[in-house]
């Protein structure tokens, strides 16, 4: 559409009806968002086709499902819903499809696509606390496309558990590794790991953990090499890195 | 020259040589940076004839005189050089007009201009110390055409020396108010004040000044109304803030 | 009366009524009250005439009507309540004509005024949930008589969207930019504008965050010329400081 | 009591029915505590004939009466209770003369004794938020025999409201000045005055002001002289220790 | 002379040379200035009598020299310079008869007085590398007339030390307990004592004593009545303020 | 079990039915596994003789009543359940022989055993709202076969309290001190005792307390030799340590 | 050979050498290691192919020079070093075939290799000053066989200059955004980019930048998908990690 | 001694030569001294016997000299001096038989006792780096008669190399874990140990490790049980306590 109103002042221009300077004049007054968002439109259909996604915190349960409806019908399946309370999943569901999980609060229209990624990713966590982040990000993989191996409460304390499950992590084409308190997880994965490791500091623990800021601290300054970090409790943000790095 | 580029595609669209599908193609390719930077280039040229500022932390005296005289070679004048050390103001003394100021670290190439603005700035400290800072964002607003108003060490902690002047702070047009230590300046002078306050806080103090945060926090809360704050020991920002609200 | 206080002080002099000496006496026990007050007192008239405002949190409905009952008996018009909740909103709707806006928690007793500063000031934001603290801007700012150009959901990591707006940025007199999270769209922003920007970080966001303070600081250090900050979440103080300098 | 215990012991010996060995042990055994404990307890003594205070917060309605009817037959009076909630208030006053402040959670069984200080202390507060701290403290001076004169919202973003009442700061022994937000207040108060200034920074404010840490540091960075500074919200600890001063 | 200068206004006013309107009029322009100046001046000439500090940090020894001989000419004895280094001490020294400690970078020019407190200052440490600061508050007070009591390495992992010297503690009329690291020291103190005692952290320590705030978040902290804190390493006030509390 | 299936992969190589090459295959798999759980699964063994523990914290009561049943069926006895609520209490009550300790919230399922650790634990408090925490520590020694001697509300602002039970602490073989707001008590145990101490900042306190982070920084920082410190409110953290210490 | 190790083990069981028994106590000495050491070597060897690296800081030139030769004589070409001294390249220089970068203190013993990543690696910066960061990683792909193209002195406050390279921007595989102050530029090229990024906070800036803190905060909360972030002034992890998304 | 100063009172009043209330007296002037000290003393001497040590920080070669010979001259050996630096050591040298560690700054004088602690000490870190610290540690522990095991470089991204050392971790009293950057290593130490494991954070990182504040948060928040924490860099302190633990 918005490309069609740059190729219609163009069209104007070669028909005659509009002079290359009028044209440039209607270009400056709005030329970015035509252009601009034309590009970036493109580029977003491409990323639509995979799975635009609703942030649901602070959105009404009746915003949220024009948007799904409106996404629905421009032919996105699925649509992912994170940070999705119970009350609003449940009033969503009286009107769509959805899927809900309610340790991670994603909610889910339509249904998750064949996994068209290039190998597997890893959602690994340090407890069973992590698990609705490490969810998010996991049910955010599968909802572009990806097959997830899911390693749970393999946290570093008890080393063996992680060693155990070695040749998934070393065969992994990305792994997302979530951890609260210390956050020493992804520095261990990282360390039998040959792909890009994503660490996800949670808000899980008490006292000096702060809300996940131990965590977050202890993954930034990790000495494994291909690792980074993204913010604290966010799985949504690690699940949608690890399928574009799968999808590449 | 950008702007012509544009031009030029919508001319070969006017005159048939190019179709409308390719010049969108063309334009695609790179419009924003063709009609975005003709749009800022000539609003820089506005901005360069009040001054083009070189920040000379970390550039080299031959490198600084470089853009110096590319600018004067403009028309530029004067040419404001900040966080310019001792001896590179020597070196650059050698070849070019440079006007330097030690305490500050202000160097300033040309002639400061006549004051065009439409009142008068008020720069006070707290303390002597803080004077440095407040040189900055005084020169800076001198260099940019505005006439300036001294009131150094009148802080809060012994008021009379601030209330001596409040005729001077009460018909200001900008004020920039500079401390360091519990930085409560601004907040005086935001009471008395009918004008925008530009608060500045300084790294001057010790123990749990924290090099600035605590002037920095106590700005930021201030009940003043009218105020409102630049980082720590940020004289130029504040010079410039202060000069743009005295030409508006 | 204040400044008649003082005026008949002087007057008994004058008759003959009060040695010089006496009135010293008398005006040394609260002369800074009685000059000072009528000083300040006349330079409130001059801003109560624009809008003298009621902080609400923490205040009873009670009295926050008898305060704004006075004011608007001293010919005050429209009176702006800020931070009032829902609950108390009702009980004053009841007694006063209250405008309430459910989003920024801001009441307003009486008519939005006109227009009457030099220009337009744009409100903008990053996104969506920073809404509430941008309308504190904006109501603020409409109730001090000033042109509001709304920009809402213009956040950096979509740079098309708030290009799209370039030209109502470049025109404006003042420029308010409200962003949680990353807090980057006043950096973009006064990249772009020629006028003061006020920076309004938001405590919008999650993680690391920090309850606005990620924000606040990507703000202090903008290296974009002629911005300023105020408190996370300072709405108002940024819709009254926009409103001054747009009234200069 | 207890010096009577080491004096039975020492008697003992001096009757020889006790070896000095022996007394050696079994000083060895409690000394510090009966001797250390004597000292302390008439050093009590003297304190409790003052005040004896119960701190409320975690303690059961039911073990504050038993706490307070035992000071109470050991002679004391007013039995000073602070951070009691309105519940628990309510609960004991079912069983004792107990006089309850809502505003600072301040309860007093008992009378309010004469005044016998040297002079009086002024409680001064930056805003009408900062009320309840300052409550706590003018209550906790009263109860411990001070005259307190109040000066409430004389914050220094209107510095006339505070030198209106100069000569009351002026001829004070001892100024407990509570602020929050910016914290200021202490600041320009211990540059009027020549005695001993306690700043209180109490958690009022939003955004930067992290719960009185911006009040704290500024007040730690004052550089008004004979100031020194108490917890956030202690208003308790600065009207004893006001109360101190003022009988010393 | 200032009060002179209003008198003046007035005197003109009585004799009719000047109406009471015009005589509004030239107070209005600076009447704090006059009066409240003529106020604090007089209290500064009380406060100087004890004893004018200079702030040696940053300032010139000729600009030392300067004032001192001011001060010594105004009749002042001894003259006190603070963060005083040896280079320039060395200097002051050829014009005036400074004494010179070099632990804590104090300097006193001409006679210690004779005390005149109504009691003692107890000046306490907890380690030997807090002595510094300790001499600071110690030289401070004794140059203001008192008598010091010195109790240096006391710290509270050996509390016997400490102890031993609880008759010096109950006795004194002031303490300044100074300490880094744990910051421990004025809580025991507190305990023991029935005065006013000064905390005074210091940035004695590493790791995670952070420069002094492991000790000042100690202090802020006790549990002990009629302790406050002054600034990290601010020997100077904790002296002061000890000084004006031994002389109320 | 899984030394049983290294050693059935050996047996099978040792009777010629599986080749070492298929072998070493087969322990690639999941070597690490087999061997290293074997290993440390021995080694869980032994300490699950002691107690193995259920962190009640975000668990069912169903689950939790499964893995207790489950470690009884082991033959464990008792079993201890920290951060239990009261209500997940009563739930597990109706299947479970369990004691609940209201204020430190840990549940036993079971019998104490008999002390039969080398020495005595001391667990000292400096005041009552530390008692939670330190009941924490306590009962969890007291579960893995510890005598606890409890020294609550010996807090170092009444020195004299604490050196009364010198002799308990003198003959301690670990001791357990927690303390809230300055946390000066470990510092103070430490200096005075022989053996390791452990120590527990607690949350307790208000204002720059920072929920416990004065008094971990104070508690990092002592300078009393043989101390260690554990997080924020850890008590059971610090029981189990202590435990192993008088187990050694 | 550690393989061997293990199949010697294996081979000595089938031979009937060594019993099943016997082998398990030797594979129980020392399981993990040789079988863990084994897998993990190999996985280095395979890393080590592209590209083993010496982190310079603290090691002396002759230690790096033996790891150096080590590696060059297993076969590796080139041998990176990061955070090299000049002073010690100068040194090693005398030994090895070294070429330094005296920006990013990047030292490279050997030849670049031919690029073999699937696409091109964009490294972009906020400044001029963020420039040694974005050569150390860079250089550190550029070793590590990727085609690297350098945006340099792209910052958000002045966004046409970013936007003019959009289409380099569009089409890369991965991008390292290296930016200091506040942090911005990582966002804005999320929005605009398919590809992951990866954002490099730099210490860059003063006052409140706080060594990196507000440009790290800034990315860990932007609001672009596919955005991860490594430690502060960590180039060579930002392309390290790229040139395995690069090789993927 | 001191204990015979307590007797000698008791004995003058059993002989009658001091009556109970003059002896009451004398004890009460210096009662916690003499009999604290004295059993302070007693404890002191028992460690004493293991190793007095001397903080060499701030301390003049020539005042260390002098508290070396005195302790020598008791009968101590051997006199273990922490932070020494080179210069003083070299000093040290000339007068009496020191051992210098360069890496550490640990001197010794006199001979490294035999060990004779129940077990062995593993001191363990997590990169070559964290040695310094480490070896303070280790020859602590070795000066107070301890066998060490150095397991140097074991860092948990890298976990092979750790676990090819497990036995030596699994048989170890106590162990010592110093690491720096993400500071995991004593979790995983901690998952397989049975012994109390002594956490140090070092200052080693750059950027978000904070000077040590990340490793510090890391350790703290370990789920390994049996894990305590020391200061940033407090080498001699894990030394001393582990020490004591296998010592008990």
């Amino acid at each position: 559409m918005k490309k069609q109103a740059v190729l219609d002042i163009l069209k104007a221009v070669e028909s005659g009806s509009l002079s290359a300077d009028d044209a440039l004049t209607r270009l400056k007054l709005e030329p970015i968002d035509d252009m601009g968002f034309a590009k970036v439109d493109r580029h977003r259909e491409l990323r639509q086709g995979a799975s635009e996604v609703i942030y649901g915190e602070g959105k009404t349960p009746e915003h949220m499902i024009k948007i799904a409806k409106s996404l629905i019908s421009d032919g996105q399946s699925p649509v992912l819903i994170t940070r999705l309370s119970p009350e609003n999943a449940d009033i969503i569901k009286k009107e769509l499809a959805l899927t809900y999980d309610e340790r991670s609060h994603v909610g889910i229209v339509g249904e998750i696509p064949p996994a068209d990624g290039k190998g597997y990713i890893v959602v690994a966590t340090g407890g069973t606390t992590d698990i609705p982040v490490a969810e998010e990000a996991a049910l955010t993989a599968e909802a572009m496309g990806n097959k997830v191996e899911r390693l749970y409460d393999v946290g570093v304390s008890g080393i063996h558990r992680l060693l155990a499950h070695a040749d998934i992590i070393m065969n992994a084409r990305c792994i997302v590794a979530v951890a609260g308190m210390e956050g020493a997880l992804p520095s261990v994965i990282g360390g039998l790991a040959d792909c890009p490791v994503i660490a996800v500091p949670t808000s899980v623990g008490y006292g000096a953990a702060f809300g996940g800021v131990a965590a977050l601290l202890s993954m930034l300054n990790s000495c494994a090499s291909g690792l980074s970090v993204v913010n604290i409790d966010n799985g949504f943000g690690a699940g949608y890195l690890a399928s574009m790095i799968n999808h590449i």
